[in-house]
C-alpha cells in the first residue's frame, strides 16, 4: 500500500507521474481559444468530463501558473466566454504533446506545433482542422476550486462536428473509428483495440452484449 | 454540423448517446461506499477526473435521482465521507455495467453483480476486491452544481493499492498491464492497444519518444 504519508515523502516527479495515472484512461482534447487582440491558443488537455446531457454541458479543471499554457487557455475562456474541444487522433499526439510546453504569450502552439486553425461562422474560437471531432463551447459557469486554486470550467455544447460515418444510428460515436487516443498520466497516449458494449442495466440480470 | 437547436429536438436516449460520447475515452471506476447501518453499494461511474497531485486529489460528478444507484453513492459519501475508487479490468466490465441498474436501497449491488467486498484497517468503505488498483478517499469537497442538479466530489487520496509490477520506475503506472479498460458512452467498455510515450514538452522542439 501507498498511504498518505508515503506519497508526501516522494520527489514531486514521481508524486506527480503516480497520481495522474489514478484517474484511469483519460479523454485527450485540445482546447482553442483567442484573446481580445486576436491572439490564438491551443491547449492539450487530459481533464474533461460529461457534466450533463440536457442540457448539453462539459466540464474541465485548469490549473493556472506555472503552467503557461493553461493560463493563457483561462484567460482567453475568461475573457471571450467561447472555447473549442478538439479530439486528439493518434497521428496528432505528439504536436498535441508539444502543446503542453510552455510557450510565450505572443507565440501561437497552432503555429509552433504544427496545427491549422480552423474558423466556423459565428464562432470567435478556433477549432483544430484536423481533429475529427470538433466542439464549440460557451463558457456556462467558472467555479475557482479553493482547495488548491485550480479552476472547474463548465461550457455549453453549441456545435458538433463530426463526419458523417462516425455516429451509429443509436446516437453514440465510433471513436475507434476515429482513431482517438485514449490519454494516461501525463505522456501517454493509446490507440484502442476491441471493446463490448452492454445493454441497459436492470436489476434482475446481468447486461447483455449489444 | 450539429447545433444546439439541433441537440434540443434530438430524442432523450438519442442525445444522451451523443453527449456522453463527446469528451472522448473516459475512466471507468467502481465507487464503493457503506451507509451508516453498514448497507454497503457499489456503483460505476466515469466521470473521475485528476485534480491536483499536492495534495493528492480526484474529482467526480454524481447525478442524483432518478438515477437510484448514484443517488444511493452520493447519500452514503455525504454520511461517511469515505468512498473507494476501483479501476475496472476487462473481465469486470460487464458486472461493472449491472451496477448502473436501479437497485433497492437494501440491495447491496457487490451481492448482486458478483463483486466481493475488501475491507481494510481504519477505512470505513468497502473495495472491490478483484480490481487491480484500489483507491482510499476522503470526501474533501462537495459542491453542488445548481446549472443542473448534479454534484461534485472532491477527495483526497489516503490510500492507493497495486501489484507491486504495475508502477514504472518513474512513477506512472502501467494501466494496460493491468488490463484496466477505457469508457466511451453509456455502455462501451474498450481495451487499449500500441501507446506512444513522449518527453517533457519544450517550445523549441518537438517532444522525443520516451
Amino acid at each position: 500500500m501507498i498511504d498518505k504519508q508515503t506519497l508526501e515523502t516522494l520527489e514531486k516527479r514521481q508524486r506527480v507521474a503516480l497520481i495522474n495515472s489514478l484517474p484511469g484512461f483519460k479523454p485527450v482534447v485540445l482546447v482553442g481559444t483567442m484573446n481580445e487582440e486576436k491572439q490564438t491558443n491551443v491547449c492539450v488537455i487530459n481533464s474533461c468530463f460529461h457534466v450533463g446531457a440536457d442540457p448539453a454541458l462539459m466540464g474541465m479543471i485548469i490549473r493556472p501558473a506555472p503552467e503557461g499554457t493553461e493560463r493563457h487557455t483561462l484567460e482567453n475562456i475568461l475573457a471571450t466566454e467561447t472555447y473549442s474541444v478538439n479530439a486528439v487522433a493518434r497521428a496528432m499526439a505528439r504536436r498535441a504533446h508539444h502543446t503542453s510546453a510552455r510557450f510565450a504569450r505572443d507565440q501561437s502552439e497552432f503555429y509552433a506545433c504544427g496545427f491549422a486553425q480552423q474558423w466556423r461562422e459565428g464562432f470567435v474560437a478556433p477549432f483544430v482542422s484536423e481533429s475529427p471531432l470538433q466542439l464549440g463551447l460557451k463558457l456556462a459557469e467558472h467555479l475557482p476550486l479553493t482547495i488548491n486554486g485550480t479552476h472547474l470550467i463548465i461550457g455549453s455544447i453549441e456545435q458538433i462536428h463530426l463526419s458523417d460515418n462516425a455516429q451509429r444510428n443509436d446516437g453514440s460515436l465510433d471513436l475507434q473509428g476515429m482513431d482517438i487516443v485514449a490519454g494516461v498520466g501525463l505522456d501517454a497516449y493509446h490507440s484502442t483495440g476491441t471493446y463490448q458494449r452492454f445493454s441497459y442495466a436492470k436489476p434482475d440480470k446481468p447486461p447483455e452484449l449489444i
